[in-house]
């Protein structure tokens, strides 16, 4: 016997098996797309109606029971819907034939699942996107402030974990500011590439009715439309890109998290977390856990996960429409919440930080000045190759001597080559060090308050 | 102030921020060990009586309450616990205490989550495979019965998609019979590594009680204890095997179903599934669509997904517990669902196949008898790339002058070669065909009917 | 000892383990960013000289020197090196002091291999892109001539593998031009990201030398400097976002192969493709295999790897440079090349393909007019789920009974409903079919038509 | 016109687009398998010979000819073949048929590359699982004698990054150890499914010689022979469970590595690397950088990658040989070079590490022994929660009172709870600590001991 509540159970004579039906039903979550979807109905039957197939009269019922059907999703979620619905296309339908009788069995003439799914995806992305600039904008926007507050404190700087040269923590935070800012270009890159119209493209081919798909286009806010249905209906390029650009946001707030873990741990000590975005343990009464900085690190994989699972049901996929391409909302929609949450949580960790700026300034390794002596070496003309040497004879010589290296004066120098001469004693002050990298981008401290500049001018004008 | 609902916040100040909570909050998704945690906790606090940290009335207290717990958990579900509830285990200690009061207190010494979760997520996952042995089983079976059902039907075989020479059915279906077979071995091979008990390794050093190991590995039904207690909390390689196996599985299943989607398409018309795993279109009343097929080949990226998105966050993790392995439980989870669903789909739709044989026999190409008069010249002694080389000779004029090649005589043959005599006019029948492949794994008549004896008993004595 | 061929070994004093010494040795794959490395260090050179740490004369020696070794090495590649080399930054100084002697050592002072590697590789990068968008023109030139020359051409259309609707053969090549356009835009937006000159940033703080980074950028022609050295040295998001977009590619492009497999298959057979992209069997004469098309297809995994594989090594990695980028290079290299070859062989098969117009016409199943049927008694005002039923009871009479859809009259479809009054007995043309379909992106005549002229406007203006 | 060196060009009449020919060709990567191709070609020219197909002195000719190219391509590679040699199958064809004439057109009778291809891959990776798994052995002793050497002294452990508890140094190394355990479990498991030979499948339906397969197998060393000949040529299963397990294993490397960077770090100290597996910097004298361990760490991405890429690759091709399948090759091959280079460096690193055992000692934090605490009001029956949260407390005051935690007496503590009586004021003894930690599998030094014997055990009987 056939199932009565397909919408497309004509041909059928059995019904399907119950695991079957279950996987292949997406209502729990395409339900997250009502207001899509409705708002598509809307649009489609103002077309039926215009075009005679609808009168007024039917197309104002459908109107009102379709704005009532929203509330009412608003509020009970999929309890509303029959245990049996196979999505929210064909649940909305359903419900609104509930409400409104046969009429409601009209609106889907001309238009296609497929058409319409790739449309409330597409709607949908696009109202995710601009949360997502929003929350990005405020990361942003706390890493600027904590740069701007901290101004001048010095840190060590470390290439291999190793210290290297010292650097200015504003400096250390803004390189992740420009490194979002890319983020937030990429994001507003995928923009019109999302915002097309598939509506019209019907099953595959393209709609019987003469509808008019600027208007629609119009009504739903899109900025152009398809120019082939089959693409159409097809394509999930889109979201690729979206959730290829999530993962790599989040792939760069998981290196900023690595550091952060690091620089709050006991062994460098120069943040501390603040108790709103941390946690202890439950048998060691002495932890506080850095769990958020844990959690934004980890989710760089589950968002990865998310994209190679897409790229790969889509990979070598015929043209058109199938099944497979429902396996797309899942992995989208928790691409979006996961970053969603992630941006959240790096913000308020950003926002409620505690600088140690003493721990930092005293942490700096001394040998982390032994490039000052191989560029003193190479500007009085010494090949740089061997000024290298020389320092690095010098650095071992600190080592198995335990001298300090900051501390050793020109005549001490002197002994390794004469060209320090009029090196000076003070040779190894912060001072020094950052008067001499002021070329735009270095760590000095006017370049430095002209990254501050532009970053003011990125969070006006970026957005 | 501090949140009165957290196990750990003896040295905290300030409340987590909501969005971090939810973040942090595994309860959603850790709720399905509930019989697992219970479990561990009953065989936890029979050692903890044993040493005399509880009495035997607390213990029995103890026994009972988590008793009615499992059966008001089975019944409502989450709805049971608090709202602000971290997790499965503080959430059982929580609702444990308050039907039995302070002695639920006691139950946590001595263990950490850290081991309680590890133990937790080994149990659960111990069950779920021999749940996934069967429904393979199942799978494996519907072939072979199809196999047997269908032994001597011919069709033709496809390499690069094109026909290459025939088959029987029998063979193409034991093709993939074997490959399952292997992929039943590998879940078995997995479980000496996961059958290992992380208990007693407490947060990370080993637990200060003198608990007896061994006792509670053969409570809970483990094959042996950890050795490490760092490596007990801290690994994760059986879930990553265990992720790989079943994608694997997945994906050697995504190639079944992509010949059976096409063998029963309209151009080749092999195969009519049925209605209880087909759908129809919500447009198109003429469509009957493989959406079952289509879900099985898809999920082998979601698996993929969920392997590579566990890896990538393990990668370079420091040892012992980070918060990032709250990560591994949504996709260990949603790999054993999915696989689950495909396996079972996978059988119902075997199991309700319909083969059209003369539609496959034919559709078999002449010209893939071709290696047929290849061999011929060689066994009467030309050079094997002469023989080729003729009869692609043979083959060309086939195609060009539109002949069927295998209605050539001996007679058309020996224009090309004097070699072909004696090879008559029946050279291209069926029966001949099959003859000359009865080396053992070759679709033979005779090596058809081993491979199935053999399986036969690889289903008696492989589960 | 210390091993007098490395450029840091100042401080050491035991060489190191020969496997380790080849695997941290990336020679072998960074030679080919030989151009870029010799520009690199001419336009750093000509700084040196302007801020007077190298004389003209010094300077002449090194621009001659280094013009040289690219003639050089272009000749004689990897053996122009001596065997310890450990990069081809620290090769070229060395190279270079063969011919020129101590001063070649001086070229190094104020750069850091961690700067120069960084803009090397982005120079390489932008050069691939423009080469990348010319073979991609070319791909979408030879579909818009097969869909140019066959405009007009029948062919069946397919969703889920199974018949749907009759389709234009232009408009299903039009539906990957579309496809592809998006492509190309994707790899265009990459560039604003790539193009940014890390140059003077030094090990990680910036460079101490005042150099004009503005000269150097305009040099180098890059279109704007980096905005923080601890950025420019440490960031790969621009490599990644590059290899995404052409995996994402290569996935448009597997799947446009598949349905070129199918489509040129014997169960389809509508493309023959040209010997100049096929290959034969070692054994069977009779066989001609789509290689291509499955190297194709293939190459899409090759590159989704390639990215999983960087953006793994990538991600939770400390700030600034960190041994784990030497991973990059092979990975990038490995996409581009793969990607070219992927975009020729694409060219090259279409631009040889044989269209077989009669077998795609003759394919065309009756039953998918069905929707026509529908959509008839829609516009007759029957709800559309209601029509949806009664072209069912057809499409399944038609099977039961053996009939042909397309042949029955109006007065056979009378019987169904008598809403079908009118509906003529050629309603199931392919005139009226496309007629139907003439909204904009449809497979109607005149869409198709503005489609083509929209398709040579983007080949005109996009490139 | 046709091509004259391919081995199946009689039925084709252009020759092949250029790119196309040279990314279908793969000899450069696949000639590393030719002692297998050879060895393999003996056993099937010995059973053409005991068939008569060849003739004893052809057999004798054709065994000496193999054995001198194999001692040929040993000493010039690729550069013996010709230029437009598809692939070694191919290659070793012709170059024999160069040194014993037409003969060697004979030995290709009865079987095809899908067969040959699918044996040689197999018997190639069987030859390097051994090296594997000496190379891992040589690791875990590495591991064990560093262990042993350093049996008792004490170290800060982490979870979360954060001091936790003091551990054994001896500890830490053996959680590695037995987590390297279960990967040569692993390892060992594939042998199995790899050690199946293909040989007989020919192209696709099986051999039509009567060749004995038992003695192939025997002749070859395989452990079984394959049942089913699609099943034969078509399954690359064995590949992605090896790559699967190799990846896991250097994700399990991965995390060793990361320990060891941050161990090995100024802030931490507790290591010290040799200069053979160090590197310094072209720019900063100062620098001693872990390059071995970076790299190692990063190769887990790679290894990664590897696996998703060719499981993208298989995942829903149709049965049998596809073109596809030529992808494998390359991904292997890099992913077993890869984890050889990256044990051989982990071997070297371990086997020169420094501990500085003094600097880990004075590094373990005070706090660090709070659960002692806790525990010990739990065992004077207060309920584990109400102690945790007591303790806390203190921790806290400790904090803000700067006080060193184990630096209280009975007497301090008795103010936060009369339960500690009898504590005694050296409750925080490392010694206490251990002696309480002594149930197997825990940091107590029996415990390490028991570890450490059966680290012995397995080191003899495992490999």
């Amino acid at each position: 016997m056939s199932d009565k509540n397909k919408a497309w159970d004509g041909r059928f004579e059995e019904a399907n098996d119950p695991v079957f039906e279950s996987m292949n039903r997406s209502l729990a979550y395409d339900i997250r797309m009502y207001k899509e979807d409705i708002q598509l109905n809307v649009a489609w039957s103002r077309e039926l109606a215009r075009l005679g197939v609808l009168t007024e009269k039917e197309f104002s019922s459908i109107v009102k029971g379709l704005a009532e059907l929203e509330v009412q999703i608003n509020e009970k979620g999929i309890e509303l819907f029959d245990k049996s619905t196979e999505d929210i296309h064909m649940g909305i339908e359903a419900l609104l034939a509930t409400k409104i009788g046969d009429t409601a069995k009209k609106i889907h003439f001309g238009k296609s699942r497929n058409d319409q799914v790739a449309t409330d995806q597409r709607l949908y992305t696009l109202r995710s996107i601009d949360e997502l600039l929003s929350l990005l904008q405020s990361v942003m926007k706390s890493i600027y402030t904590l740069a701007s507050e901290n101004n001048g404190v010095m840190m060590p700087g470390f290439t291999h974990l190793r210290q290297a040269q010292p650097l200015q923590l504003s400096h250390w935070l803004m390189s992740w500011f420009f490194l979002l800012e890319r983020d937030a270009q990429r994001l507003k890159d995928t923009l019109p590439r999302i915002s097309i119209m598939p509506l019209g493209s019907a099953a595959l081919s393209g709609t019987t009715l003469a509808v008019n798909r600027e208007s629609l286009r119009k009504e739903l806010g899109f900025a152009k439309i398809s120019d082939n249905s089959m693409d159409g209906v097809s394509s999930r390029d889109f979201m690729l890109e979206l959730m290829s650009t999530i993962a790599i946001l989040s792939g760069n707030l998981s290196r900023m998290a690595e550091d952060m873990i690091l620089y709050s741990s006991e062994q460098f000590g120069y943040f501390e977390l603040s108790d709103k975005v941390s946690t202890g343990s439950s048998i060691m009464p002495n932890k506080k856990n850095p769990d958020s900085l844990e959690l934004i690190r980890a989710k760089a994989g589950r968002l990865l996960g998310n994209y190679t699972a897409l790229f790969t049901v889509i990979k070598a996929l015929p043209s058109t429409y199938n099944k497979d391409l429902q396996e797309d909302k899942e992995r989208l929609f928790d691409s979006l919440d996961t970053i969603k949450q992630v941006l959240h949580v790096t913000q308020t960790t950003l926002s409620t930080l505690s600088v140690n700026k003493s721990a930092m300034q005293k942490s700096i390794d001394p040998l982390s000045f032994a490039t000052e002596l191989a560029d003193y070496l190479s500007a009085m003309k010494m090949p740089f190759r061997e000024a290298h040497k020389i320092t690095g004879k010098i650095v071992l010589d600190c080592i198995k001597e335990q001298k300090v290296l900051t501390e050793m004066t020109e005549t001490d120098l002197l002994k390794y080559s004469p060209q320090f001469g009029g090196i000076g004693n003070d040779w190894a002050s912060h001072e020094l060090f950052l008067a001499k990298r002021d070329v735009y981008g270095g760590t000095g401290t006017s370049s430095v308050d002209r990254q501050l500049e532009r970053a003011a001018n990125v969070l006006d004008t970026l957005f």
